[in-house]
């Protein structure tokens, strides 16, 4: 099997979505999936189907189609290791933070909130998804003792910039970013999965503005 | 220059954050910047800024580097158009929805949230960043009259589903999708952007269980 290490990352960022449909083909008593239907189901073509799959050594014979139950497995292995949960602190309480916060307790995506941080006193104690509200000066503490892996930053840009500097000696090896910070550019030993809401939005803007339509008025 | 409508979709993806680049030395006053400078901050080479730019007909002459000035207003009128908002409506009302829509108020992207709709009675007549929340019955009719033309949907898969069938005759031509529905599928006519938050969170469960780091015990 080729090492997961060196699987690039536009065929990583696929994995969730091969996973969620081999899921609901699981559930529904499914027993063989070819490689041309998931493609269908994933807008893509069968040869990159196949391509992704080996990159994790094929995942089966592909002549006779891909057995769901292995690939379930297989899939589950990959994305969820043995099951452990990696324990995750939120940085930033406000409202984006409160809808992620429940986001990460409500789905089983593999983590565990077992903090919540922010520099406004008036959130210090309230509960979130489950957990306390704690002031940012405890970080440090916190992290000694608890030893989180990873952090979720929901904070503007410039409280960003100075956790950023903080997180990997705090043992923070991975970052959910909701920040206008690119951190993965200065802090190469963080693995950082950006999600920035408002690229989204202006990215939506431009092809919607741009792409020529049919039905332009 | 190229015309927009031909421009590739990583490219895209990259203006935003161009932009948001070029608005920080705007305010700074910075005059010029370099396609060097400008690789640097966003984790990327020279080459690939100028191809990025040249698919806009260049931004002006590499050899001197580039002006602040003339980015920063082709970039904005690349991202905004004529800075016409686009009118837009928010569909399922629950804590993502609650977050997503004060980040359409509060952020000048480019849209203007006109009304939040959900089947929870319990929601309806509630203010979400400025807009009512009105029954979900109400779509059709309030779309006839006001004619949105981008829905972000904060729905679970099964009413994405019902929902997407229903959009492109509405009026609909953008989607900002949080579900866990790849409606660009089989609506290649809909403009989707995705932030599929549970796909963030695994592909970085990925990259943390198996890249190879040097810290990992």
């Amino acid at each position: 099997m080729a090492s997961p290490g060196k699987v690039s990352l536009p065929v990583i960022k696929r994995l969730p979505k091969y996973y969620r449909s081999i899921c609901a083909m699981a559930a529904e008593g499914r027993e063989k999936v070819s490689s041309s239907e998931l493609a269908r189901l994933m807008g893509t073509t069968a040869s990159q189907v196949r391509q992704d799959f080996n990159c994790f050594g094929g995942f089966g014979q592909q002549g006779i189609g891909y057995r769901v139950e292995v690939l379930h497995a297989e899939l589950n292995r990959l994305l969820f290791g043995d099951g452990t949960l990696l324990p995750t602190i939120l940085i930033g309480a406000g409202r984006l933070g409160t809808a992620v916060s429940s986001f990460i307790a409500r789905d089983a995506n593999g983590y565990r909130l077992i903090a919540a941080f922010d520099i406004d006193p008036a959130l210090h104690g309230r509960q979130l998804a489950g957990v306390p509200v704690r002031p940012l000066e405890e970080l440090a503490a916190f992290c000694a003792k608890h030893k989180p892996v990873v952090a979720v930053l929901c904070v503007p840009r410039h409280s960003a910039i100075d956790l950023a500097a903080m997180l990997p000696g705090l043992g923070i090896r991975g970052v959910w970013n909701f920040s206008h910070y690119d951190l993965s550019v200065p802090y190469p030993e963080l693995t950082v999965e950006n999600v920035h809401l408002g690229d989204s939005l202006m990215s939506l803007g431009y092809r919607l503005r741009n792409a020529p339509k049919d039905d332009e008025g």
